[in-house]
């Protein structure tokens, strides 16, 4: 499948599309994409954080929720809009201090619904595992 | 069960351990607790909301996490300390602006995990469901 | 929402749709069916069964999907084909011998998916729980 | 991770504790074990399958179940009584007539829990994908 948004075209849909994503200092920060994956980088502040510096669980939620979206836009194009319908997300281990990355992989891009796997890492550990479907818009 | 933390211990006890749940604004009040089951008020402002004024995936996540929470330790009580494991919300309906409650229910409680069910409402309407796991500590 | 389809109706068009689903035996029968809701019975034998006579995973999803199917068909009529795209079970307590309830409540009936919530009981027990998305085709 | 037990090891294991799995023909084959891996063959016959030939639901959740298992005992041994807690399965595609595999992944094997990722596949096309957690009783 063809690459229709790169990264800064992701970058700039999303500064005006989810204000609310940067709200307060750059933490997410759209860092690759390709055929089938995208991959967003968190670094994450005070606002993320749990007690024993954690990062929250809706706060992974969220950054696999941009990776996904990420990964579709990039290959439906900015006029799509996509709708999440359904996340299950599974947490593994608590992540370590410093940047998080939520890397998205379509599992199945169809014309009505898309299915995307995300890992969840920090440093070297998988910190959390999500699946997610989106609701596809007719084209 | 009896119930071992009432509203006011969980107030508190929130207040403590998730200062950034209410930071900037009282956002999320416990409103109800009683057998198996707790509801969550949320009174949304303009961190939570997403174009078209609806509120955000992320958010509706972290409301169904707060009540999941806050039933369970209505019964095993404050010290201790359990881990969401997994999560699977669908989302169902845009909310209408205004309040949403989370109504958490427990579907079981182990020694070793939980399994709560969590319904989101805007008025009349369910906007999200949830099942959700936790790990729960030896006591 | 109108009843569509009636258990009779039901029962012909699983006959014919799924004979699988009986061959050997009647195993699966529905029960009721009611606006949102409907509900199917396993009468499980030696080929449901685990060691310790539980009655095997699969076959509680099984009686989930089934349940699930059945909910939709009796509000969509038999001409649509709905698939299973999604579904989450959560297994709670270990069925008693005997019979096992599927109880499907549809929590959203869109144009092009459904969500519906299953409670999987045994007497007076939940043993499971599922949430599962069917995509419904252009009616 | 140490592999405590082969496929031969396995095989055996299945066929005494798990009976019903081969019951009719050897329908499912453990074909390969390796660190935090593990797949199993289905060879469908007439009882997996829905009209149009297509292998249902039920049967690929038992088959990545039994994988999904089969993998956690390679690494834990047979000695330890593992429950599936938890299973969310997204059908993405409809299999081709012939063999399935399902490979399963070990993404978190803690004292109390196991996490396990498994993909379905039929020739080259990825026709499910799952997610399943599992209860691990105390060693």
């Amino acid at each position: 499948m063809a690459i229709l948004m790169d990264v800064a075209a992701l970058e700039a849909f999303f500064a005006t599309a989810f204000p609310q994503m940067n709200a307060g200092g750059q933490h997410y920060t759209i860092t690759s994409v390709a055929e089938n994956t995208a991959t967003i980088r968190l670094d994450p502040d005070h606002r993320h954080l749990r007690p024993g510096d954690t990062v929250s669980g809706p706060t992974l939620f969220a950054l696999a929720d941009f990776a996904a979206y990420a990964v579709i836009l990039a290959h439906i194009g900015p006029v799509a809009l996509a709708v999440t319908t359904n996340m299950t997300i599974n947490f593994l281990r608590k992540p370590a201090l410093g940047p998080i990355l939520g890397t998205a992989q379509i599992l199945k891009l169809g014309k009505r619904l898309a299915v995307i796997d995300i890992a969840v890492t920090s440093g070297e550990a998988l910190v959390a595992q999500a699946t997610a479907t989106y609701s596809i818009p007719p084209r």
